[in-house]
């Protein structure tokens, strides 16, 4: 069967072992050996240091690819985030760095843009490159991430998301007591009336705060089923002014727990649309306390998760996984605080 | 000489093609061939499936290295970005990453925090892993990543930020031009003594809003040297805040030209700790237009950058120099607008 031709005639040259160890005037080994911190000690100095120039001179890339083959380590973790334009996850991102770099690992990012399959690609390319781990903070209902990363046995942790049945440690936010938190705030302040803006069904940020919200409401002696309900098609600003126009369809309401921040935002452009101001007219709850909420207008009432606290446990429950595999799955629920700013008010007598 | 034993011995078990062969009851080389797309084809289907089940079953990782070896292609894309925080970049990130997915490449992004060691660190690993291009928005003065780049050859393309003597593409905005529009903006409504807090020298942005500063004052037919300039350390919100104390301490102008948008949020926060209004009191520009400032109080008069122009540019300069490395370097000089919001107002009279 005759062979194809190379599929890339285009790409640009790159040096190979030969060419060094022709550049050098050694032995391809010797060039390998040379290369390689663990042989080094094999050759002479003389020796390493002719084939280290030749290597540059040729823009030859160094051993990391071969040394990623031979100890199948990259020292390298992956994260992977649904939205990387949503602002609640550079922080949670940026503290597992920190955290993963004094341990000497790199930190690569992955955008996921909410596709499955799109998450299922990054998790092969990732894995492709040995990447040493990988901390899944895109987890949804209908991914594949989970059965990929036990089938090509990556280490790995789920960040702010959980997924029923995955064997994986995870580190969460308790967003059943959050929810609770923003509707006792609300009944506090005289609402009776609570409507939910809930997030995406298949995602169980999303479940679970609609779950907490419910019991929150039957907890503050109201019905739950009398609280009109909305879902969001997705975590962004425009679905949240498209559930909160619905919402505003439905009436009966005086007050609005929105279940993420982003959310909240298309809640304000919704009510701001219709007339009513946020906080003397409707008073607005939102979620996670992601950067900026604190300065926009009025200052968003909501739910802060411990964004540097569980960047920096997940990073550690996968440093553990990496160098003692055989450590059990282990799950930390972050207890998130209310945090009290201008959407929120007593409603109108 | 003895052989040192193998470095790392917590490593998790991974298959390797030997383990497959064993498991398919055929020869490595088989093996090989069947999970090699290229080579399928010289196997039959029966094999391959066997072939294929075993490494399924095994865990084996698919040959995205072997791949990178033989092909030296990973289809894999790196961006480096300077702060990760920072929401000025993320839009950029996304509108690159559309592109080239277009192409057929994942993206891959690494966070520098503005720190040119780790600059270096992510650029190694990530020729280490052969990605096939780079783009680096983290560029500044003290950054070996060019030199890095170029010894390693690695087709690159900078954003946002320029490099002199660079050999590189580059996409940027045209920084001399959007201050001129701040600055004549402010002029139109009145002002004849305004501020410049300007953004860390040593990062070209910085160094070109400046300058623009000046030349646009000087036109207006103002004497720039009578403008109190302050440099940031940093292009954070709380160098900004810094930055404005001090412009205060000298005082002595009516509106504030700000070289980033995250700077002028700390501008509003040491002017409202000294008690004045941005707007009716102090006038505050910002520059790039990043999410989120049309929602703060008072919303943000900006300059806008073309954010999805420049990471689609830019992804299209790299495919360019990936696939023809012979196409010489192209700048593209991304014209901004200002955007009116209310932190600008006439001066008091």
């Amino acid at each position: 069967m005759p062979r194809r031709p190379p599929a890339l005639s285009v790409e640009p040259p790159r040096a190979t072992i030969a060419d060094v160890a022709r550049a050098a005037g050694v032995h391809p080994s010797t060039v390998s050996r040379a290369l390689n911190p663990d042989t080094r000690a094999m050759v002479t100095d003389a020796v390493a240091v002719r084939v280290a120039e030749a290597a540059e001179q040729l823009g030859w890339r160094p051993s990391m690819l071969a040394a990623g083959l031979r100890t199948r380590r990259s020292r390298t973790i992956g994260i992977l985030v649904p939205d990387l334009v949503n602002p609640v996850f550079p922080p949670i991102v940026h503290a597992a760095e920190v955290r993963l770099a004094e341990a000497g690992y790199a930190t690569l990012v992955a955008n996921t843009d909410n596709d499955p399959d799109r998450e299922a690609m990054m998790i092969e390319r990732m894995a492709g490159h040995l990447v040493d781990g990988l901390m899944l903070a895109s987890a949804a209902k209908g991914s594949q991430a989970v059965d990929l990363c036990r089938r090509r046995r990556i280490p790995t942790v789920l960040i702010n998301r959980r997924l029923p049945g995955a064997e994986f440690s995870a580190v969460t936010n308790d967003d059943r007591h959050g929810m609770a938190l923003a509707v006792e705030h609300l009944v506090a302040l005289g609402h009776r009336r609570i409507a939910h803006l809930a997030g995406p069904s298949g995602i169980s940020t999303a479940v679970d705060r609609r779950s907490g919200f419910r019991s929150a409401v039957r907890a503050a002696g109201l019905d739950p089923d009398l609280m009109p309900i909305m879902a969001a098609d997705a975590y962004t600003i425009e679905a949240g002014r498209c559930a909160m126009e619905r919402l505003l369809e439905l009436g009966g309401f005086t007050a609005v727990a929105v279940a993420n921040d982003l959310l909240a935002l298309g809640a304000y452009d919704a009510l701001g649309a219709a007339g009513l101001r946020v906080g003397p007219d409707v008073s607005v709850t939102g979620f996670n306390d992601m950067p900026f909420v604190d300065r926009i207008s009025p200052p968003l009432t909501t739910i802060r998760i411990q964004h540097a606290e569980m960047g920096g446990r997940a990073a550690g429950l996968l440093l553990a996984a990496i160098t003692e595999p055989a450590t059990s799955r282990t799950d930390i629920l972050l207890q998130p605080k209310l945090v009290v700013r201008h959407s929120t008010a007593a409603p109108e007598a």
